[in-house]
């Protein structure tokens, strides 16, 4: 006998490499090229100290109410918490305690079983087709829980309002947990659906679109009843998830729709410059609704042309994992650094196709 | 069948109430009456915004340095967490992974037995004595771990860092976790017995001492090895727990030991003023290391003088629990503030005996 034995065995999650080079460009964890509204940086200059002897308020509620009023919601529809992750993993341990399986894609954020083998969530996962579109029909199963990325990562593919509710009005009696962390980039939000379904809860955040990875908000949305018991679990692990300063950088954000706009526009606009580009090159690219692409060449082993890219201090994503190992995963950061990405590319073809 | 059967049923903690009325005296949370450092002041001026589109550090690693350094540790026996309360969470469900009973004191934080209730660890409150000391011994049974605070809360009673070494050696096999979120106001810290232990979990924050309630940061320190396990559960649940500036706060505060020694010490000698006061008042006062205290008086009841000083527009802190349901805490504010209190208490303790 020993301490060791009474430890709880989990498997980390790892996060994409926060690598330290200088003059890196990096498009590895969906980070946002741009900087945050200004409102932001006021907000921060402004921000008297003295505030912080004060604990925050426990359920972020100046926050809370203007996500509510953003989003037509009534503010009991609406929690926040220390960045979606938390959001996630919270939502997991409450609404997905059942002893039959939680079903999602095979392909979907790896995150998921995470949470799943930590709360000892049985779960099955559902294969998208071979072109990652994903069947609504499969997830008319016996099931203790849903959960979908839509857009789905790594691939980027959404799915429409319609198949959501199909789903939703298919599964009563279970929690569809739709987690919308990169909807602002051309998805169709599902939030409407809140009107007809208490089942739904929706999950997004302010890391990506709003350039906020650094203060970690997360939100979701669903029901009053299921927020209020997202909230009691909330309640039981940490009373004040959220720091003062975080609440009013949200708020700041929140309040600048103009500049939100402009930024997700401009990251849409490379984004498909960029895609027209890839296959100019050969590339297969998925269409893709986020701030990221997931290209494959067939010409190209993607370990090898993640080292290459990673040689010129182009940091990109891959996992090495069925089904998607030939792919790597490319954050769309400004113009510029996706035309040093598109100049590179083209460079390692050129003499790919030499030395053949 | 509904989706209702699948939640996981919790009994959350209820805060102390952040009231919200003009010109109050609040001694209910011990919130410290004191701004943070100057130096926390100047790092969130000079803030830029622009970071905030990355991810933070996901174990806040300077921040980490800094406070191993401080407390002559090496760096990967310091874990930071969310707010202390997160930091204990995340060690219940990392440590006490057992089918023997976590063994805390039946007065103490009730946090604790709600971590307990959310993870489905056994439990045994062992009784403190009646002027509410800890008896060592009584920690010598079968058990599946340790959770002490000291000082206690809400008593303010500390225990002996021989105490402690007792408690240890004949607890080898299992993680002996002190909960010190109080220790800087005159307890003497067990982290020295971090080099014989390797089953000593320290928690402590940076909230009370530090004037950051507003911030959330807690630590834990303990060996390299508990500390490895208690980051593999962290990284399953979220990876990124503390924003930028909360880390760069952190190491701000760190840096300005002068301030922090001050703001303690005034706080120290308020709380022995504030005690002797109240003392020939007729209080019952036990010897608090804490910034508040825990008062008791044979002649009034405690809820009627909680409701007298509430109305008053000074808030302190009353359970309506078995064995301290007599007693009141109250935080320590500025010298001020306590000698409004004790000029009402005088007040209500005169007009009372007129009553008689």
């Amino acid at each position: 006998m020993s301490w060791q034995n009474n430890l709880r065995s989990v498997s980390p999650y790892i996060a994409g490499e926060q690598a330290e080079l200088t003059d890196m460009i990096k498009l590895n964890t969906n980070e946002n090229p741009y900087p945050p509204s200004l409102q932001v940086q006021k907000v921060i200059e402004d921000f008297k100290s003295d505030n912080l002897r004060l604990y925050p308020s426990t359920d972020a509620k100046v926050l809370r109410k203007a996500l509510a009023t953003y989003h037509h919601l009534n503010t009991d529809q609406v929690f926040i918490g220390n960045g979606s992750d938390e959001v996630l993993s919270l939502s997991f341990l409450t609404f997905f305690n059942s002893e039959k399986p939680l079903l999602m894609p095979d392909i979907s954020y790896s995150f998921y079983p995470i949470y799943c083998g930590l709360y000892h969530i049985p779960y099955q996962k559902i294969p998208l087709a071979d072109d990652f579109s994903l069947s609504v029909n499969s997830y008319f199963q016996e099931n203790g829980g849903i959960v979908i990325a839509n857009p789905n990562a790594p691939t980027g593919m959404a799915i429409s309002l319609q198949e959501i509710e199909e789903i939703l009005q298919n599964n009563q009696d279970s929690i569809v947990l739709i987690d919308e962390a990169y909807i602002d980039f051309g998805g169709e939000s599902c939030l409407p659906l809140l009107e007809k379904f208490d089942n739904l809860v929706v999950v997004q955040t302010f890391f990506k679109s709003r350039s906020l990875a650094g203060i970690r908000l997360g939100v979701a949305f669903g029901s009053a009843e299921a927020i209020a018991h997202l909230y009691d679990m909330k309640n039981s692990f940490n009373s004040y998830p959220i720091d003062s300063l975080a609440q009013k950088i949200g708020e700041a954000s929140l309040n600048d729709e103009t500049y939100f706009q402009k930024s997700v526009s401009k990251i849409i606009t490379t984004r498909e410059n960029f895609k027209k580009e890839l296959i100019k090159l050969g590339f297969q690219v998925t269409d893709s609704k986020t701030n990221f692409v997931f290209v494959h060449h067939p010409k190209v082993d993607a370990t090898t042309l993640f080292k290459a890219l990673y040689e010129a201090k182009i940091i990109v994503r891959h996992w090495n994992q069925a089904r998607i190992s030939d792919w790597l995963r490319i954050t769309i950061g400004t113009d510029r650094e996706m035309n040093t990405v598109i100049q590179f590319l083209k460079e390692y073809l050129k003499n790919k196709e030499k030395s053949y």
